[in-house]
This record gives structure tokens, C-alpha cells and sequence, in this order.
């Protein structure tokens, strides 16, 4: 068995050593335009923000390993030009000396990735706008940035933020421009609110709702036209608008490409040639949640794809699940996660979903250093079947979010929440852990215990609804929703008499607790009370989003 | 509806606080022997170490709240003494004026909890001899601890262990005195010797296979005699031996007691009187994966029984599930956490399992500040069903306890976790997490992939096995398995002709992965070749806890 590998990063170099493993006797070939395979793609922002020092730190492994320990015949700064799939031979072009030549294979992986999007826009192609992809731009940034005083950065996805994080900690004057009224595209706007308004107070310039239409050097910079019609001066500029499958190798060879963009493939990773795999940024895979095609570009899922198409190759039946989209970004100790599907997906998607917020500390509150985080849960609002969650905070974000992670893997409901038994010890969660929480929340909406009214909801029915505002009055100073009048939950009971039966009540607090409580007291004593879904914090992340 | 409660901390507290949720005209008498209700017991030693430096922290509610916030009827140090189940009322003592009276009630719960063992042993009743139950007692050694120097800690379970480190860290000349031959009993020993051994590195004496026989007064503190002779001298001891749950009340009204010494309950919380619930560490429990009755005391346990007995006297039908026995204890920053069964349990009950043991990094190794960890994982040797699963290390341990707790309450296998896909950013995790990196090693065992062997099977097969260490040179002359010959994983191939195929051949590296090439290479060259689970490092686990 003769294989060829065309990309040696994530999901190549994992195809490579599980075909090595199954196969000794296999002839491995792998083919990497760069000059180093299977490096650290994901640490290069922090190599360049000088968090990570030592530059061959990111060298996961040498081509000396690879040809040592697994055998392989690795071909660094080769492409693979063509495909001929009857001859079942590939193009390859040495980029170091021009020289082209055949190479057969009985199976074929591509793993080419995807490349930084670069629209045709005036200027752009100065040497000062850089896109990060691979090892040789991270070095280049490295050196931009060492020098620089101010930088843009143009998009405000993972690397965008990731960027944003690691230039400003360099001291360098950033802004950042996003064409959305969000940063972190895929996550709900109201849960990146804390990590915008963190990067803000750490000095970055944020410009949402724009867009670079022209690039022009400067006497010693560049300039940065933007659509709004200003201008940003700067030392270099970071294109990070987002990916592009690389499929021109693929559609080349008449392979088939998906309707996201992604070489199509099936649950083994085979694309329409039965001897093609593809695996990794340049696919189109499933979305395990919904079951339509998406085009995530993520480590994880492209190992995990190398594996498997590694194992079909050689007879056995591993099957790619799908991609539930489980990600997280930290910046500044602010760290957003999520998994599966965000309300606007679902939106998009046109799957009912409801939704609750929670505010809970990472920890037992009784115990120095609890952090707050803020979690959305969205579910099925009949089954109560898990189809995502968001989390927003300090520590412990991470672990939620992977909990959540494996429970909608497992098909769980909210109920299934409920009951989890996770490891409490005052320093690490709570005897109740946020996600039992967010489990009990939900599930007491879904019982119609406990009915919740979200902040965009307000606006409809103001002036029809009373809104109890149940913290203290010094809470309450401090700040409330228009139109709230302040009962403290504690004085709830003996004042039901200033509350009308007629309208009903919509109760509130910090944070979704005392207003649950509020809302059963109100129901049993016959008022149609309901809830905000995580309480005057939620309620101003939505206001800060919008 | 009048629900009179017995103990007015986790279970008890929970179970009033749902049953005023779901109604609110129910009369609602809780009886708490203590001072406090709902305090933080799982804080007490941290308090008393002095990390949690404001007592009132512990107070998690006061009565006051109790009363406006739930209308409960809270009645502090007062004992519930009988109970006429006949009549349906309780008698109760005020343990401040001796008063005695009676109490009805339509539903009783019984949270009394469990009592710290002291066993009769000569000089046991001396005032020196503390327990840790409740806040007057965090007091006590709280108060004892500020003028001493010396410390005994009889018991090396999760208080003992909690006190050890906390009397360390207030500069306490600490002693831990345990029976077995091993810290934390429930834990397999191998997986808590790094904890045992950084306790050593910071100070503590540990005496492992001793118990104290007698306690006796010397001129300005006590004398511990132990039962290898030697005698300890400390200003106090503090005894961690275990807890009893308190059952008299129960069985005094002829409700029945399991098997294993707690209150039996069916899924619903009720006793074998159908208008009596008890929850908590008093009551014995289906263990979730076994199916078998245990006694687990553990808080978020208590607080979920205590919900779901409120939910069944309103005529919910909620069910607890069974305990896991998921569960975790810190110490200087080592952390040891599991869920699910041991394999000293699977052997106990004679549940067939196998097991696997990594040492991953917690995340990206290229990253800064990546801490090693040691995870096993017991799952069915056929079907790969998860038994359970135990994590020692630093940071993430908690994460990684969790993801598996959830996996085995969905009733997932090591396949399952191949396919997890968990949050990755270098800071946070591995594009193949050490969860992914389990199931791999796990599925590869069940699928014969990779055969393994382990450490205790060693001995048994000296002299019949060829064993080779596959690490560098450096490495192996820093110490190896007796017996082992260094062939370097990545010279293997070409030094095949110095093994005999006549003999199986162990392969061995420093966590496993060198291992399980150098396995597969072999196999694959027709050799009968397994590698060592865990490679040296577990190798050297489990010597030190022999």
C-alpha cells in the first residue's frame, strides 16, 4: 500500500503516524508546502505576543522523527500540483528547486487546510499586510511587531482576538476592526459582551460595524481606509477576516466540493474517489447537533478526521461523527467557550430552541477567589434536549464547557443536568455545580415550574407587564430596568397587596435566583408571574450587544 | 401539607428550600441540633488552616433569611429525640432549656448525617481529641491549632488529609496516622502517591499501616500510643477515622437499616414508612455503576436527594439516580479526583475490568505552564463500557474528573471518548485531549490493537519475557526496570535482529506512547509484543505503593 499525504500539519500528520501504526509494511509519502510539518499552528499568536519565547517550541515534532520513528518520506516545501485519479499519480512541484515529478499512490489524503481569506481590495498586497497561516508568516509578524508601535488587525475571530490579545501585550496601540456588531462571530452577541469590554479596557481600539475598503502606504506604515470613512494609521496591518478551503486541487481532479465551500466527503472521510480522503479545514463535515453540512476549521476534529481516514484506508470502519463545534478563546484571563449550537444558528436553522442564563461562580463562594462566569444553555423546549451551550467568565469556563461538550455528544437533556455528579471540593465547584444549576433552570422551564421571559422580550410588553425588580433597595439603586419597581424578594410575601392580579408580572434580580424564587411564591399566590432568564446582569449584556 | 425536618444543613436545607418552591402554603419546620443551618461544612478545614480567614463565610444562610426569604420554622439546637409513627409526630428536645415537646407532621425527613467515629479506645474521651463535624468543633481546633506546635491527625481519608494540609500550613509540626497502606482509601493506592509524596516533601510525618491504641495526657499536651509501638507526642489529635451514619432515630422507629449501616431508602427518598424521607450521608445508596448498595457521604449527593424527596411529597415523580461517587480533594496544589469504581471495588465485587494508565500534559506542551497528570480509566475488557476513572496531578485534573463523570452517566465507552470533542486552545487543552488520548489507549486495548501488560504482572513473568525500554539512552541510565534491555524507539526498526521472536517482548517508555509504536512496529514484524501501561512512570506508582 502506497499512500500519499498532501499537508503535514493537524490532520495529514495524524493520518501519517495512525497509517504507520496499523501498516509497517505501507509506504507513507507526505507532502508539505512549508518548510516544517506538524508544527503548533494554534501557539503561533503566542509566539508572536512573546508568551511563548522559544520559536521551537511550536516545532511539534522534525522531519528526522518522522522519517525515524514512523518511517515516513516527508517532502517539506513540496506542493502537489495535480491529480490525475486514473493514473492514480500526483504532480509534484519542488518549490526550492522548480523541478516537477510523478508519484503514485493507492490512496490518496488531502489535508491541504484552508488559507486566510485576502479579498481584492486597493493595496493589499503590501508587504505590510500580513495573514497569519503558517510558521514563515508568524515569523514575519514576530518581526513586524518587534518593531512596530501600532497595529490593525482586521476581523475579530479566533486569531483576530487572539492577535488583539498578544499585540497589546507586546504594547503595541492595536486596533481592531470587525464588519459584524459582535466580535467571536459564532457565539451569541450578548455572551462576548465581557471579553469585548475587557479588550477594550485593555486598550484596544474596537471598531464593529467596519470594514478596511483600502489599503495605502505611508511614509513609514501603512493606512487603512475604512467604510465608515475613516482612516487608522499603522506599522503593519493582520488580515484575519477568516479561512478559505483550499479545494483548488480537489475541484481541479473533479472531486466533489459541498454547498459550505469544503471538499464533500463521507463518514470515513472519503471524498467521491473511493482512493481520495480529505480531511481537516479543507472538508465540509456534518454538524453533529443539526445534521447539515458546516465548514468549521478546527484542531481537534481534523486529528481526530486524519485517524479515521487513516483506519478506512486499511479495512477498518471508523466513522467521523460529525462536528459539534466546541471551541474556546482566552484572552486577558477572560475565556469564551462553546459547544454545538448557538441561539442564532438555531435561528438560522429554524430549530425551536429555548434558552436560560446563568451567572454562577466557578467555585464555592465560601472560598477565596470564586470567578463569575456567565452560562447559556440552549435546549429542545419540549425534550429538553441538549443543542448547545455558551459560557463567559474566568476559570472554570473550560471544564463547563467540555461537560457540556460530552453531554450533548451523549444526547443528553437538560434533566440528564440535573443529575450530573461532578467533583466538588470547595476550591473546584460547588455542592450544586453550575451545571447542575444551569440543569435545574432549565428543567423548571421545561416542567413549566418556572417560566421565563427573555430582555429582548421587555420592550413588547412594557407597560403591560409589572416588573418587580426582588434585590435590595441598595441593588436597586444602583441601577435597574425602566419601568422595575423594587419588593425585595424577603418583603415579597407581605406585600403581594401592591401588586395587581390583572397584568402580569415579570420579576427580576442580579443574576435569575431570587427573581425563580419570586416567580414560585407570585404563581402559587395566583399572580401569572414569570421570570428574566438571568436577571439584570443578562439583561445589560443584551443591552451592551445590541 | 406539614413537613417537619430533621437537620438543616445540605439535604435538609435543600429539601426545605424545594418544598417552599413548590408550595408555598406547606408548613415548613426544620430542626437543626447545631447552631447553623445550612453551613459549609466542606469549608471547615480551610477555616481552620486559615486560607478562609472570615468565619462568618461559613455561615452560607442565616436563620433569619431562612425565615423571611422561605418561611421556614427553623428551630437551632434543638434534637429531634422519637418519632411515633403511629401518631405522625416527632418529640422534640431544646437542647438550651431541656424543654421537651411534640411535633406533628403529614411528611418527615430525616438529614441527621453522620457522626465522626471514635472508638472506644483508652484516653479517647480527653478534651485534646477533636472531631470535625460542625462549626463549634472547627472552633475548638481552630482555637487549639492557634497555640500549638504539635499535631496528630488519626485517618489519612479526604478530612484527614484536608486537615494535614491545612495544619501544615499554619506551621504545624504534623503527624497522619493511617491504618491501611495507603492515603485516601477509596482511590486505587497507585494514584495518590504523588499526593502522599508532596504531603512528605512539605513536612508531613506519615505513618501508613498504624492506628492509635490510646491516647493519654502528658504535661502539657497528649501521647499517642500507636500500634507499632511507637508513641507520638502532640499538643492535639484530631480523629478522621470515618463517619457513622446517624441512624438511632431511625431505628429506634423501626425504619430499616441496609446493609451497609445507612437509613434504606428507595429512588423516591422514602423509607420503608411512606410518610418518612431521609437523604444525606444518613441514608445508604445504589451505587450507579454497580448497581450495589453503598454509604457515601458526599454534599452534592445530599443536596440533589434532598430535592428530589421535597419533589416526591408533592407527588413529583423524581428518582435519584444512584451515586457515583464522584469526588476530589486538593492539597499544595496536587489534586486527586474520581468517579465511578475503583478496580480494588470491580475486585471486591467481582466486576470484570480492564485498565489503562497516561500521563498527560493538562495542556498544549508548547505552551507555558503545561502540569503533568496520571489518569486511569476501568472500563469493561469487551464491550469498553466505562467503570470508572481516577486523575492525580495539578491544574485540569478537576476538568478531566468531570468529563469522565459525565461520559459514565451517560453510559458511554472508551469509543466514546475517542470521539469527544473537547474545548482546545493551547492554553486550555490538547487537540487530542488526555480524554481523547484515554479513549484511544482504552479502545486500542479492546480492539486488540494494543496489547498490554501491566506493572504487577511483571514479576510473574520475569526471565520469559524480553523487556525493553524503547526511551533514549539518557533516560534509561537514569534509572529502568531490572531486567530491561535500551533498544531507542527510533533505532527499533533497525535492531530487530537482537530481539528473538521466541519470546514475548514488553516494550516500555517513560508514559506509554513510545511504548505503544514500539508495540505496534513489533507486532507487525511478527514479534508477541505488548507495552506496559503507563510505562516507567506507573511502573514507579505502583512500587512506591507497595
Amino acid at each position: 500500500m502506497k499512500i500519499v499525504i498532501v499537508g503535514g500539519v493537524a490532520g495529514g500528520a495524524s493520518a501519517a503516524a495512525r497509517a504507520r501504526r496499523l501498516a509497517e509494511e505501507a509506504e507513507i509519502v507526505m507532502v508539505e508546502r512549508g518548510s516544517d510539518p506538524s508544527f503548533a499552528n494554534c501557539g503561533m499568536p503566542y509566539y508572536i505576543g512573546g508568551t511563548i519565547e522559544d520559536r521551537s517550541k511550536l516545532l511539534v515534532t522534525s522531519v528526522e522523527r518522522l522519517e525515524n520513528r514512523y518511517r515516513l518520506d516527508v517532502r517539506v516545501r513540496q506542493s502537489v500540483e495535480s491529480i490525475d485519479r486514473e493514473a492514480m499519480t500526483v504532480t509534484i512541484k519542488n518549490l526550492s528547486t522548480g523541478e516537477r515529478y510523478e508519484e503514485s499512490y493507492d490512496k490518496l489524503l488531502l489535508a491541504p487546510g484552508a488559507a486566510p481569506i485576502r479579498p481584492p481590495l486597493p493595496g493589499i498586497d503590501s508587504p505590510r499586510v500580513y495573514t497569519l497561516r503558517n510558521l514563515d508568516d508568524a515569523d514575519r509578524i514576530h518581526a513586524a511587531a518587534e518593531k512596530a508601535s501600532h497595529a490593525v488587525i482586521i476581523g475579530g475571530g479566533f486569531i483576530g482576538i487572539e492577535m488583539a490579545e498578544n499585540l497589546l501585550h507586546r504594547g503595541l496601540n492595536t486596533t481592531l476592526v470587525e464588519l459584524g456588531n459582535q466580535i467571536l462571530g459564532p457565539w451569541d452577541a450578548e455572551m462576548v459582551v465581557p471579553l469585548a469590554e475587557l479588550l477594550t479596557e485593555r486598550g484596544l481600539q474596537l471598531r464593529l460595524g467596519a470594514a478596511a475598503e483600502a489599503f495605502a502606504p505611508t511614509r513609514d506604515g501603512i493606512s487603512v481606509k475604512l467604510t465608515s470613512g475613516d482612516t487608522l494609521s499603522a506599522d503593519f496591518v493582520v488580515l484575519a477576516i477568516g479561512v478559505k478551503p483550499e479545494t483548488s486541487l480537489a475541484t481541479a481532479a473533479g472531486l466533489v466540493v459541498g454547498e459550505r465551500g469544503g471538499i464533500r466527503v463521507n463518514c470515513h472521510m472519503q471524498t467521491n474517489d473511493a482512493n481520495i480522503y480529505a480531511v481537516g479545514d479543507a472538508v465540509e463535515v456534518t454538524d453533529f447537533v443539526s445534521g447539515k453540512p458546516v465548514q468549521i476549521p478546527l484542531a481537534g476534529p481534523a486529528n481526530r478526521q486524519g485517524r479515521i481516514a487513516a483506519d478506512h484506508m486499511f479495512g477498518r470502519d471508523s466513522q467521523y461523527r460529525g462536528t459539534q463545534g466546541t471551541s474556546i478563546i482566552g484572552a486577558f484571563g477572560k475565556i469564551a467557550a462553546m459547544t454545538g449550537l448557538s441561539e442564532k444558528m438555531c435561528q438560522r436553522l429554524g430549530i425551536g430552541c429555548e434558552k436560560i442564563y446563568l451567572h454562577p461562580a466557578h467555585h464555592a463562594g465560601y472560598y477565596p477567589g470564586a470567578e463569575q462566569m456567565s452560562l447559556k444553555l440552549l435546549f429542545d423546549p419540549t425534550s429538553g434536549k441538549l443543542l448547545g451551550g455558551q459560557a463567559i467568565g474566568g476559570l472554570g469556563v473550560d471544564k463547563r464547557i467540555d461537560v457540556l461538550a460530552i453531554a450533548l455528544q451523549a444526547g443528553m437533556t437538560v434533566f440528564d443536568l440535573e443529575e450530573a455528579e461532578l467533583a466538588y471540593a470547595p476550591q473546584f465547584g460547588s455542592a450544586k455545580d453550575p451545571i447542575n444549576m444551569a440543569g435545574f433552570i432549565a428543567a423548571g422551564v421545561v416542567r413549566v415550574d418556572h417560566p421565563i421571559v427573555h430582555s429582548h422580550q421587555l420592550d413588547a410588553v412594557a407597560g403591560r407587564v409589572t416588573l418587580i425588580d426582588v434585590r435590595t433597595p441598595s441593588e436597586f439603586s444602583e441601577g435597574t430596568i425602566d419601568g422595575a419597581v423594587n419588593i425585595p424578594l424577603d418583603e415579597l410575601r407581605g406585600r403581594l397587596d401592591e401588586l395587581s392580579k390583572q397584568q402580569p408580572v415579570v420579576a427580576f434580580c442580579k443574576v435569575g435566583q431570587r427573581g425563580y424564587m419570586a416567580t414560585r411564591l407570585l404563581r402559587q399566590h395566583g399572580f401569572a408571574a414569570s421570570n428574566l432568564s438571568g436577571g439584570y446582569t443578562t439583561w445589560r449584556q443584551i443591552q451592551s450587544a445590541r
